[in-house]
């Protein structure tokens, strides 16, 4: 494989010296980009765009032509997975994915299976290959996954969902049958992940959306405990180089903690909680990934250069964080603000490499 | 005025003893009652409901007919202050509010007032002189409000949001304005809760919704600096007795040390925090209103005294906890799973005040 042009994110990862903190933002392959919703246009629906190698490529790629990205991000959707196994994924304009069969009784939990990474999800794993090759060494490709009680809301509820009336119905009330789709679908995400790796992934992040909606107690039994079986689980090695895992729980900043006590290699925080008091907490267990809240891309630069200043102050001196915002950049942002973060991140981070 | 037959409650606020933890639920008065429903249609839409005293009273009433509850909470709504102010709030059928006056500009800031509470408010102190009348004593009857950063998402954005583009849009490129927009509204939060008390609420509770999705050094600058404001305007003593503040932010659980430090009474807490080490955290500074996860209704009652008593054991011993929901009862609950709810509180809580 070619030799990595940039490799600042894995360093970053590591806690290995870098000269500037490097840089990427969540769905940065997204629809504030005027070039991505022409090839979704061409494309057909979501899930076409996702399936079509080609052209799952051009859009993850798409972000790199316009900013000193330091990182790309395979295009593709965390419900892949339940789709898979057969819980027939659509999306209606504007109503968010929509599961045809979704998971309510044990016979439903009984008949999901894990999928083969290299059958009915090819398509990612065809995906990943493509960006790679085309990607030529510029800079790594981070693979995902959703973590299993992301996953789970979605394949109980049917779709997303504001009170999680029947996910966490079936969590409370048969605790049995959830753990047994759960113990499926972190199977199936660690077999996916490592397909991922094989395929050319240089770091996998898991995207726990919803843990942040469990109490402290259901967080550790419902979520973290998938997190960190998928993490045992995981090729750590490839290409002779460490491929990092990065776990993500949106609205976990109390259970900083327990997710670095995984063995995963760094967190994600959101813009909740002060980076600087998370890495007091974490110590040197973990590298960082975070934080700036995406609403300020709304802003002018002077503004959206303070926060950086800010954020980059209250991490300190020192390797292993790698910026980023604390969700996905929304769809009404103006590129030209998203250009202005990027460049305040590396121009602004220099002396604290020093 | 009538002396209180059930004064555990503000007790409770005030960690003085009381034979077992009172309990009532956010939204208590609500969609999940059907004797709710039956009012509701009678009165025409939501506002007619909170603008007609005697049916706003009917409903504020309705829970207590069903259940034990130790307090009463005024059906209202948080929208009040902004609709006052010209606004122009309506409800769409689930839509949630509109305002088809939103503040956008520095002259819609400045148009902004303090809204007489006995003026374009007088409905909502007259359905809380009505309900004091119709309570005759037999439990506390709860005012609130919308904080000031609450009511400036729903003011800008005008309705509902989920990425605050609008409220956060100002906040990061005209702080000045925005600071405008929260000073004038946490005037009248402050006078509308005076009313409130003047016109009878024993206790009120300050509902910050949406401080949770703020930076915590937004959060302290947009949200918390304003309820401090009002925490110190607040009458606090009326008809020879302490009247107890609560602050609850949803999604707050980082900054409990600095919501106790405004010198406010009580503290409510959403389920993503464990109540015991909010206890550990607070110490005596003040009492704690919490936690379970309203999204426990769905299940057995089996499961939820499971839950309750979790909860209890880990406050501890001793006075300083109203138990409620970490968030408002969800509309699709059985009316029996609630009721089986407050009876395990009241059950299962005698043994930690013996």
């Amino acid at each position: 494989m070619t030799e990595l042009k940039n490799d600042r994110f894995l360093r970053a990862l590591n806690k290995e010296p870098v000269d500037y903190t490097p840089v990427w933002m969540m769905r940065q392959a997204g629809r504030y980009l005027p070039e991505y919703r022409a090839t979704r246009e061409k494309a057909g629906s979501f899930m076409d765009l996702c399936m079509n190698a080609d052209l799952a490529c051009e859009v993850t790629l798409q972000p790199l032509e316009r900013y000193p990205l330091d990182a790309a991000i395979l295009f593709s959707d965390i419900l892949t997975i339940p789709d898979a196994m057969g819980l027939g994924l659509s999306f209606e304009a504007g109503e968010g994915p929509k599961f045809s069969n979704p998971v309510r009784t044990e016979a439903d939990v009984k008949k999901l299976f894990v999928p083969d990474p290299e059958g009915e999800l090819q398509y990612v794993m065809n995906a990943v290959r493509t960006i790679r090759r085309e990607l030529n060494g510029r800079v790594p490709l981070i693979g995902f996954s959703g973590s299993p009680w992301t996953l789970a809301t979605y394949m109980v509820e049917g779709g997303g969902t504001k009170d999680y009336a029947k996910v966490k119905g079936m969590m409370f009330d048969r605790p049995d049958l959830m753990h047994k789709l759960l113990e499926t679908t972190a199977k199936s995400v660690a077999s996916y992940l490592n397909a991922q790796i094989a395929a050319g992934a240089q770091a996998v992040q898991i995207f726990d959306t919803w843990g942040g909606a469990l109490t402290p107690r259901d967080y550790k039994e419902f979520s973290l405990r998938y997190m960190q079986q998928i993490v045992d689980q995981l090729t750590r090695t490839s290409e002779g180089r460490k491929v990092p895992v990065i776990l993500f729980t949106k609205g976990g900043g109390a259970w900083l903690e327990d997710m670095a006590a995984t063995g995963c290699d760094a967190l994600g925080l959101d813009w909740t909680v002060d980076i600087g008091q998370a890495r007091a907490r974490v110590g040197d267990k973990v590298a960082l990934q975070g934080n700036m809240d995406p609403s300020i891309l709304y802003a002018s630069s002077e503004r959206i250069r303070e926060e950086v200043s800010s954020i980059l102050a209250s991490y300190g001196k020192g390797s292993g964080h790698v910026f980023n915002l604390g969700h996905g950049i929304h769809q009404f942002v103006n590129p030209e603000h998203a250009g202005a973060f990027i460049e305040a991140v590396h121009e602004l981070s220099r002396p604290y490499h020093q």
